[in-house]
């Protein structure tokens, strides 16, 4: 009999047993360059890569656009087979959640700041469904774009604390030629619209400058990127903020990695980007939890 | 590529590549016969049996039995050893919480009854860790003893709600040659208490006679088993109640399984024990879920 006393260890024997190794890149559809990027980088590094498209109901609030999320199946299938996609993992509502669930998931920390705070249960709804997700395809490596650098923060945190087998593997945010993050909301943007929301990258890199060269407090950083967000569109601004990554705390003198972050709502759709960079104000594209 | 709809045929995938089965047996250590009784059915079933030892703090009240709980690594070593396990999984509370954790996870029915109504918090610190030894061990099948048949009710909830690929097989509870269920807790009766403690399954029976014979209603059949118990035992009752299995709601004429259960108080333990039975009265000692 073996005795074993860390899980690093207990882990390491089912995994060596497994014949391929997944990649894993969850989506709610809509595939854009953002998805086909993660799908291209599964690729390279596993055996097998599993999608799924999911448009997942819990983590829409009730005023939210879940029955106007852009859909289209057939799409979605020719492009997630043109990017190497092995395995394409369709459920339906029924499928995932035949009965009302019994047990719940909640995440205390890092979900009441930045979206967190007005989706409310947003993320409760985001670690339900992965937490699923994961037992069900049970993927070596999971993939996901930073854009959504909050829930990427949340799902490690998941990974962590329930101890998934699982790395989870954060990608750069694709972008259009002129800045803009690739989005399925994007669809939902006026031509006006579209014209100015090339600002809100824009309006990043503008924090981030003030950051690198004028060593204002955090407080001025956030009131400048406002302005400059006030200035080019006209689109109203959910938040700016400026936090540590992926603590999504107040930044301190020691923060080693943050993250500046915008959302702002227009008509149709409410976008939302970020960057992420080091003390030095490095940009950081890629982490590996 | 292969378009998948269902979570079976997904998961299927996985479990054709694994070289072994996994039967797992999740314990608290100071083991007795109805752990044993688990290791050998996991032995014979599977072609690898894990068992953990792990004093989970998480599901102690601040008043209950953590620091005191009867603890001998040496001899469970030995046990497990000699009843057929491969792998001894015994980590230390820092191996299994390292951090405070960030995601919560409760329950929502099934928990608010029998032990649940006065452990707060026992069952969620119970799937909590579960979730984390699942992950860990990620075996093909869990065994669970039914002497902690609310426990059982919870981890059938938890395991459908995120789709653990686990089955969960509920196995007798084994008894002493008087009736007492075996129990860990058990070593803290004094003589006295020992001597009356057969009274609970004597009890348990009594009860299931009134149903057979006298089609009594619920509170009928409740009273009356409660009136046996303080008859027999000097034990302060905590509850007694009937009802519907896993459900764990009240019964009616509809309920197919139903569930006596009852907990009794000594001075240093508090015992529980229950018998399950399908509508003719028969006895049922094993569920798969």
């Amino acid at each position: 009999m073996k005795v074993i006393r860390t899980i690093k260890e207990m882990q390491q024997i089912r995994r060596d047993e497994r014949l391929n190794t997944i990649g894993f890149v969850p989506t709610m559809g809509y595939l854009h360059e953002g998805h086909t990027s993660l799908m291209k980088k599964a690729t390279a590094e596993n055996d097998l890569v599993v999608a799924s498209i999911f448009v997942n109901p819990l983590q829409f609030g009730p005023s939210e656009d879940f029955e106007t999320y852009p859909r289209d199946e057939q799409r979605d299938q020719q492009i997630a087979k043109e990017n190497g996609v092995d395995i394409l993992f369709l459920p339906d509502v029924q499928e995932m959640y035949p009965d009302e669930l019994k047990v719940n998931l909640s995440i205390k920390e890092r979900a009441n700041v930045l979206c967190g705070a007005t989706r409310d249960g947003h993320f409760d709804g985001v670690i339900t469904v992965l937490t699923k997700l994961f037992n069900i395809v049970q993927p070596e490596v999971a993939y996901f774009g930073l854009k959504d650098a909050q829930q990427v923060a949340v799902v490690a945190a998941l990974i962590n604390d329930v101890n998934f087998p699982i790395v989870l593997s954060a990608e750069p945010t694709i972008r259009e030629a002129d800045g803009l993050a690739k989005s399925s909301r994007n669809v939902y943007l006026s031509t006006d619209e579209r014209a100015e929301a090339k600002h809100l990258y824009k309006a990043l890199l503008h924090g981030l400058n003030i950051f690198i060269n004028e060593q204002q407090d955090n407080d001025t950083l956030i009131q400048s990127v406002r302005k400059y967000l006030s200035k080019y569109t006209s689109g109203v601004i959910d938040y700016v903020d400026f936090l540590s990554y992926p603590e999504l705390k107040p930044v301190t003198n020691k923060s080693e990695r943050m993250i500046l972050a915008i959302a702002v709502k227009y008509k149709q759709a409410r976008l939302i980007d970020n960057v992420i960079f080091n003390r030095s104000g490095d940009i950081i594209e890629t982490i590996k939890f």
